[in-house]
């Protein structure tokens, strides 16, 4: 019997979460990332980036989902969207099953991430690098967002961790960037962490957001692979009738869109927070 | 520099998830159990059994709030309650909040346990082994459950997983053993799993509370330490508007009770499910 070879996620000091490898897939140092695929008999492939879980192809839609739908379907008219990170282009998926969005713009930092992720993630993704409303701009998410010209109805900030590369999407002049090129009626959501191992970020990103927006709250999904109980959206507008949309006109928009963790009853319900958790936005609050 | 010292739980094939063990607070193997107790510096006291987490000081109150407060506050008197299994005691301690409680029975296998968690979990547990309202039955769970004739307002079902000692807990006959010991309008609250990684027993578990019940379906909560996404807590009950207990009412009745996690809004919340939990539940009625 061969020895089983894990490999490991060791993004918390103390814990550990492995994946045991079946087979690797790839392996390999860029200049941004030190990059393995894997296959697992759990989750199929997984992806880690610097020692952090990025993707998975059997909980990708968890997160990709609920990212995705709940501001698209909140919004009156989410024509132009925008994503910032999001390299495996599993929530381009999801963005572009709405018919009403016309235009999907994707900045990602390294371009080998898109080849690596049209070859690798092809079961989730395959539709999207056919798709004409789906665009590509090579840039740092950061200077895209506060350079460019156009404005977007929607913004979604798909980043890896607060750490790295990533610090500079949870920065204050970011979120401010965000709000800059967002048109009125807008709405940015944001990866903003597992609020109870990363309580300190996550405040500060709720508070960052806040700065900028007049609305600034969040709401959570449970993904297998995210480890510490809710992970957390960060949800920024000036507009708080967003928050509160008829579940009938939920209903409508959603008609005929396929999920398997979405429905406009959970769209409604991933707003109410547990006790920690709105406690933790209650702090975020005090501090603007 | 010594080596990190690591506990692991290895309850999925493919999956480790591993705790750093700062010390080793306690080893030993009864009748019943391997037992591991260790130090961690995200969780505090981590106690595993037979390589299964069951409870640690720092997210013990997620699992405990939810698995009590939800039933006992939907019910109009919930006078007498049963705990099955539930030997760290962290769930007696939520139940004996509740000033409507007039008795708590809680049955466990195994005498050493008690003693154990007595010993090793007081920062929680202290008030219940003070608390005249707490008795103890030292008796196989199923068996109590078939032959006593004590009859319960709320039934609580704090059992390890479907596998060893706990499979007997997860059985159709317990079930119905479940029903003939609650008075009418009873609620019965059950460990069911992480239905994103064991679907079958989950599913299994919600059918044949429906063969016992009118009413069964689950309620989710997130907790760190359960690695998998939402854990699932079954429901079951002949009284379905239980499961539409007005938002006031809950309100009214939770008032003073310090909670951490629980809220009259995450209560109504909880019963929303994600789709692919959804669709696992309509499976289950459609094998009733």
């Amino acid at each position: 019997m061969t020895q089983k070879h894990y490999v490991s996620e060791t993004l918390i000091d103390g814990i550990r979460v492995s994946f045991e490898a079946e087979r690797t897939l790839h392996e390999d140092v860029t200049s941004h990332h030190r990059m393995e695929l894997i296959e697992n008999r759990v989750f199929g492939k997984v992806l880690l980036l610097d020692g952090a879980v990025q993707v998975t192809s059997a909980d990708e839609f968890m997160y990709h989902e609920m990212m995705a739908h709940v501001p698209i379907l909140a919004h009156d008219d989410p024509r132009d969207v925008l994503i910032v990170g999001g390299g495996d282009c599993g929530l381009a998926e999801e963005v572009l099953k709405h018919r009403r969005v016309r235009s999907l713009t994707q900045v990602e930092i390294d371009p080998n991430v898109l080849d690596f992720s049209h070859k690798h993630f092809g079961e989730f993704n395959a539709s999207v690098f056919r798709d004409e409303r789906f665009q590509v701009e090579i840039a740092d998410g950061a200077a895209f967002v506060r350079e460019t010209m156009a404005r977007f109805d929607v913004i979604l900030v798909d980043s890896t961790d607060p750490v790295g590369p990533g610090a500079a999407l949870f920065t204050p002049a970011f979120y401010r960037d965000l709000h800059r090129c967002l048109r009125p009626d807008g709405i940015a959501v944001t990866q903003s962490g597992v609020p109870f191992l990363q309580k300190e970020d996550f405040v500060a990103s709720i508070r960052g957001l806040g700065a900028a927006f007049d609305v600034a709250t969040c709401y959570i999904v449970a993904v297998p692979t995210y480890f510490g109980g809710h992970l957390a959206l960060g949800w920024a507008s000036d507009t708080a009738s967003l928050l509160e949309v008829d579940p009938d006109i939920l209903r409508e928009r959603a008609a005929g869109l396929a999920t398997r963790y979405y429905t406009p009853a959970i769209h409604r319900a991933s707003f109410v927070l547990p006790g920690y958790i709105a406690e933790a936005v209650e702090q975020a609050d005090r501090g603007r």
